[in-house]
């Protein structure tokens, strides 16, 4: 009864430091997805943005100033947050009111800003993302929560720092590919293992950057188009899932249940099976959660993935690239830009515009993001026309 | 092509002053509404937070927090925001979620709590929802915004003191029937005439109050509650539009465009005119923003609501009753609850729930719902099955 929706356009700033406000640089990426898209601004029906910490920038309700500055302001808005799976959330809001008929186009706009700030500041509205009075108040924000993931994966399956460790280098590899990326350099073995601590076993360079970024999506009608000016990406699967918000909560730590709910429903969705994803791009905020995700959503046995990393399988020209972008750990992690600018990846992906981070095969891709510890999750599954 | 959906069960606490925080009143009504829709947790497919200022109690990311207080963890959610018409607008994604077939049962949840803030630190959050650099920054805050509507208003249409006032006198009559409003007695013309100048020409009773409140309600596909246990709302129109996000950049400041286009599509889904509408409850920020709203919406020519409601015509028992659970005015504005709330008000008159407040005629009701000064509005109607 739902109609087929692709992602037309796509669009993503360099992430890092942004001198503008987010509000200017929605705006900014949002014209070049719609003009990459091949449409106006006016057929945009809805504008759902994505920017958790807009009060860090002392501004919320961002839909209508990004629509008055695309010089469509009758256009209706809102925003979505889901923590760091808000931009994934807002595409899932896109997702239904197109295939179900509400609107033939739809703007998603995924922003954050918080460079503003120091980095304990940062730190703080962060851990606001988790159960804040049980965890993070206790001194439990995101590095010590996904340190303990570590911690417990070590532990059960002997998962070994090295191995970590090829997740971080692969992931700057392909970031220092990727000119929408944070973190343009590749990095050594070595110089992982050296960094310095950030809460045990997690070090510096498992941990992603705060970065501020925009990324933005333009999700329309298949039947309104008939003849795209891009490679569209046809979305063939839109999946959400939450689970038990706290981790002391959770039966086991070596697991997000929410990523296993949402790529079961995913796959079911899109009627495919894991070994028939070509590549993609997964929710690496810490290395041991790109470990996990791979796990969780069935890609590997339990307590595998960090021996297949360490031998190449996940490599950009390895047998399932996964985030060949450089993830979360080097292109960055705006928050809220997150979401849409995985999407963003799989666009350039699928439209041959990955230039030398170019993956063998782009007939069907994934998209994976987690909002806190996994109290909220996404999974997108794409294919071609 | 899409599904009736209905809002089978509705549930609001008091608003005011809330002991306890955000989520938990947020979970209370909850699991409230979806008791009196006869429904277990386990029905809900998704769950649709509005929580704009939840970072003013550090939490943000409220949907799995409440999900798993209702012991249905495993169920997606998203927070929406809008500004002051943020439950509105998730209620317009629960809509369309459930009418276009992808769920079969979803909960909206609004619930904000802004006491722990001082009234200067409480007026500054709310100014973010305008357009902080341009209006909030150089001083422009709601009330302030308001006053320039209301002042403009006066000097083109003639519009009185005493109009303004029998606005909030009438919905101070009817806050005083509603044991789910903040203030709960009635106040007299000179009581309004003698109060506070807040901001020229409004006074302290054109405010409305900063309340704690939440909200909630439960909408379904009618086709799968073949036997509701209640009245349900059929969900007839569910319309949102935006606006020039800036006051100083619009044509005409006594009007909101957005009103006026979210309530003509409005009209236009639900196949009704203005004159079919038995009763609404309206945006009534400030006393003025009533008199503009039934003028946006058609329900009386311009600058003629002022004189209409010192006449009597929007009293509970007038020709067409406006707000007579109290409005923002008088029953509150807990701004993310506000929009449900709205809804929880219909939903009690259709269902023979508003004892001493009941209006004459409960066929078709509307909710007019505004964000900030009108970037964004929702504009509601339901009728009976």
């Amino acid at each position: 009864m739902t109609r087929e929706a692709w992602v037309l356009g796509a669009a993503s700033n360099r992430f890092g430091k942004m001198k503008e406000s987010g509000r200017e640089a929605g705006a900014r990426v949002a014209l070049e997805a719609i003009q990459t898209a091949g449409i106006e601004p006016k057929d945009i029906g809805y504008t759902f943005v994505a920017n958790a910490f807009g009060l860090s920038e002392k501004q919320a309700h961002v839909g209508p100033l990004i629509n008055t500055a695309l010089g469509i302001p009758e256009v209706p808005s809102c925003t979505v947050e889901s923590a760091c799976s808000s931009s994934s959330a807002a595409l899932h809001e896109a997702f239904v009111h197109v295939a179900g008929g509400f609107l033939d186009a739809a703007l998603v706009v995924g922003v954050e800003k918080l460079s503003q700030l120091d980095t304990l500041t940062a730190t703080s509205y962060f851990a606001i993302g988790a159960d804040y009075p049980f965890e993070s108040h206790n001194g439990a924000t995101f590095p010590g929560l996904y340190a303990t993931i570590a911690d417990a994966h070590m532990k059960r399956y002997g998962t070994r720092r090295e191995q970590l460790g090829a997740v971080s280098v692969k992931n700057h590899l392909n970031a220092s590919l990727n000119p929408h990326a944070h973190f343009q350099k590749p990095i050594t073995m070595d110089t992982y293992l050296e960094s310095p601590m950030i809460a045990t076993p997690l070090r510096l360079y498992d941990c992603c950057p705060f970065s501020d970024g925009a990324a933005a999506l333009v999700v329309v009608a298949a039947e309104k188009y008939p003849n795209p000016h891009t490679e569209p990406l046809v979305i063939r699967a839109s999946a959400r899932a939450g689970s038990i918000a706290d981790m002391h909560d959770r039966p086991d730590l070596t697991s997000l249940p929410a990523s296993q709910r949402a790529a079961q429903t995913a796959f079911r969705q899109a009627r495919v099976e894991p070994g028939q994803i070509d590549f993609m791009e997964v929710h690496d905020c810490f290395t041991i959660a790109e470990l996990v995700a791979l796990e969780d959503m069935g890609f590997f046995p339990r307590g595998q993935a960090g021996a297949a990393t360490a031998e190449g399988l996940t490599a950009r020209d390895g047998k399932l690239p996964v985030n060949p972008s450089g993830g979360l750990k080097a292109k960055g992690h705006p928050v809220s830009a997150t979401g849409a600018s995985q999407v963003v990846e799989i666009f350039e992906q699928f439209n041959g515009l990955a230039g030398p981070r170019a993956v063998p095969k782009t007939s069907v891709a994934l998209a994976h993001n987690v909002g806190a510890t996994g109290s909220s999750a996404s999974v997108h599954i794409f294919g071609r026309r």
